[in-house]
């Protein structure tokens, strides 16, 4: 085996963070940026992480009365201007649709040709283009409520792009629904963001809080934008998922009313709430150390991988013979409900690049077997999680693999939830405050603090402040939110506290 | 019981076939035109549907050997511009985006702003833009051979626009694999030709004929495009997947190289494979009848709805009781490998508006359930391919239900085959050919002969003829087709024979 470099990934997360995230996503073949601004191509390890990703919420989304459809990619212009808000919030950054053709161009080469009477906007959210033909399907008090839930892709212009976190094309999911009252949009609302917290905690092992957003970061056109928050491992807050309350906004400007059972036209009450291909940047950036990738096992593509070992051709036959009967009987194991994900990797290179591989791609388990494990009747096993590998019998692995796969998941959050608890501070001044967010080590300006807990009154008097030291509102946190205090940065009472961090 | 009206949708089939197709997916709820020229808004039964494709097809590729990705939905222009033929194809009905942003327009309103320094094409597909990517992946034979899929949405701007039939933008799958010889591009392309017609005749009950493709009706810039052909109900052709050899032609236009194990640059061979929302209208139109849409089990959202009958409150609990009771019994059952998936309905809306609800959506099994059932344990059968129900005890048929749905899947196929087989003629000379091709009944022009199998030398030849009959070759058939002959339009020889057709 050639010697194990000190580390898979050049920066550390301690030398360079944010170099360390894309080098990651390099070592571990997730995405690459493509030859179209802005836009990344995900590649085969990373599209089969989000296919899981989507199947698990899918099933979050079928189990909670959802059902998926799919609505048009363009939006005429006029359909984005009847939403003052809304329109204001996107117009600055959307791909906008001219021309129907391409021509000849005199000067050599093509030009667009068949100019649209209306220019389409490329959906950056669906709103309004939804909102119309909700618009048609709904009459009566009978037809509601609607809920569903649409897979897509929306573009964003975005002037500064990071693959995962902020592309200009992202994949993404976004659920749109309509009620009769305001209190059944509002527990939609708040069903759709308690599904999202579960699959960040249960299913991502990455721990969140639940808040609202304070005015100036809600949804452009929302009542109400719930979301999610988590922490990375440079301690700044990640927004993973939103669920906005939208009031009768939309249903007045898309004109979606309905007959009440006492007989009157009224406006409709609606929701919408989505996550993205974002997530996959979290789980980079929750898990991930120095030596690439960490997956947790219940969203890994493969859990475990099965690395034969053979000195020449004599060897092989009856290795491969053995490693396949392992793979089938782990995969006649369950894990998560499901059979466990098990992977041969038979490709003819050195063992040690092999090995790496797999460590830079995150796989929770590795299987080493060879000649004379096979007359052990033994494995050797290298956890993600852990430095070191373990012989131990056949039998004993098979038959703890789920207890394992289990163990890494559930140890993956707890080691997440310590980083944010103990980066985590109520602040009650100023002084405080400014020191929290002040770099500790000049050469990595990304180290700070993590989240502070302030009570506060009103964020338009602290916005020069906030703006000084780069920080933001995340969210005003639902739970354990309930002793009011005094807001230092004004003197005045103030019910809650919000969660003041830098933030992706 | 509401009195059932003589058929469900008007007109049927034999008055005006294009519009029984527009009412049928109106009645069974699959889609809807949108306020967006050409492009449609799936509806939630239409989209299970879709989903219920994708999985077999995606299950498909998987085992052959292929990965999902997913690549930018903007193609630079210029990169269209590199192969001639491609652009020629493609240049005439794509949407363009010229603009990033949006600003007021002093006129009022909104106007595009921000003008790209290149124009962007929304994919129309994705060859061009997969293939620069793949030029960055490849470099040795090793690297060979890259199979990739990707479901994507695609934006063709077709002038005219029929609902899942052709749309300006429409859902497909687009396989593209690099290879290091000619022979395992042309095998691949091979292998996913058969893959689609396993999947259109054991999935959708469609029987298909594979074939090749003559020059003129290739897919733009392809060596060779090989096709699937169903016939429908009005014995016209519907193209319902190709797969391409692209030979060395998109290679060069994106220099996609590699180093040959003696040592050599070469290019690389590729392939491409489609299939798309289409063949959700050529299920609609293979197998639907006056009472609206007919569903192959495998492929059903729903394959048995129970509909529970009670007439007052007192019934109702132990009605719904013994249904959920008889709903997870047959849920247990597997049908294709899979649990048998089933629903109950138990909306509060007059029974006979219940049963033609699911008739019309094409829901293969129907099962009434009210308290005289529950006493005698039996069950009324509704089968969407027979006029009439019938009374069986539960236990019948919970243990027979795979081998219903079985049947009815079988029967479906059978259906289908025989009008194809009723419909097809081999024919010899022009004034047969003619007639073949010429309305029976002046009232319904859409009904003519069907698949007239043609020795034929030279499509050029042919060209005003087929034009002038609305004629076209689907394909030159790849099996059964060895035996030479006399090509009657122009009197030479010609070693096989083609399909002509009226086609979609």
């Amino acid at each position: 085996m050639a010697k194990a470099p000190k580390n898979a990934i050049q920066p550390t997360r301690a030398e360079d963070y944010p170099e360390w995230y894309q080098q990651v996503i390099r070592a571990a073949d997730l995405a690459e940026s493509s030859p179209v601004r802005g836009c990344m191509v995900i590649k085969p390890w990373g599209y089969r992480l989000w296919e899981n990703m989507q199947r698990a919420l899918d099933d979050m989304f079928k189990a909670t009365g959802h059902q998926n459809a799919y609505f048009p990619l363009f939006i005429p212009m006029s359909f984005l201007e009847k939403e003052a808000e809304h329109v204001e919030g996107f117009a600055k950054e959307c791909a906008v649709v001219t021309h129907h053709r391409l021509e000849p161009d005199p000067k050599g080469g093509l030009r667009p040709a068949g100019k649209l009477d209306e220019p389409l906007i490329v959906r950056p959210t669906s709103e309004t283009i939804i909102g119309a033909t909700y618009a048609k399907w709904v009459q009566s008090y009978r037809d509601l409520p609607i809920l569903i839930n649409q897979w897509a892709n929306v573009v964003r212009w975005e002037m500064r792009t990071r693959m995962f976190l902020r592309t200009a094309e992202f994949l993404w999911q976004e659920g749109h629904t309509v009620h009769a009252t305001s209190e059944e949009a509002v527990e939609e609302t708040e069903r759709m963001i308690d599904v999202y917290a579960d699959f960040a905690e249960n299913w991502m092992a990455m721990p969140v809080t639940i808040g609202s957003k304070t005015p100036a970061e809600r949804f452009p056109g929302a009542v109400e934008t719930l979301s999610i928050e988590a922490m990375m491992q440079d301690r700044k807050a990640l927004q993973a998922g939103t669920s906005h309350f939208l009031g009768q906004n939309f249903s007045k400007a898309q004109e979606i009313m309905f007959q009440s059972e006492a007989g009157e036209r009224e406006f409709a009450w609606t929701t919408s709430w989505g996550v993205s291909t974002r997530l996959v940047g979290a789980l980079i950036m929750t898990h991930s150390d120095d030596d690439g990738f960490v997956l947790p096992p219940k969203l890994a593509p493969a859990q475990i991988v099965i690395l034969p070992i053979y000195k020449n051709d004599e060897q092989r036959g009856p290795v491969l013979e053995y490693v396949e009967s392992l793979r089938k009987e782990l995969a006649d194991q369950k894990y998560n409900d499901v059979p466990v994900r098990v992977e041969i990797d038979d490709r003819d290179i050195r063992g040690g690049e092999k090995k790496w591989h797999h460590v830079k791609r995150g796989v929770p388990i590795r299987l080493e077997v060879g000649p004379k494990d096979m007359e052990k009747n033994s494995v050797f096993v290298g956890r993600r999680d852990q430095p070191k590998s373990n012989g131990m019998t056949r039998d004993e692995f098979v038959a703890g693999v789920a207890t394992v796969l289990g163990d890494i998941q559930q140890g993956l959050f707890d080691r997440a939830a310590k980083l944010r608890s103990d980066n985590t501070v109520s602040i009650t001044n100023e002084a405080d405050f400014r020191a929290f967010f002040t770099p500790k080590n000049a050469d990595n300006p990304e180290i700070h603090g993590g989240f502070a807990y302030c009570h506060f009154a009103d964020e338009d008097s602290i916005e020069d402040l906030l703006k000084e030291l780069k920080v933001t509102i995340r969210c005003v946190p639902r739970d354990d939110n309930d002793k009011s205090g005094t807001c230092f940065f004004t003197g005045k009472p103030a019910a809650k506290k919000a969660i003041f961090a830098k933030a992706y």
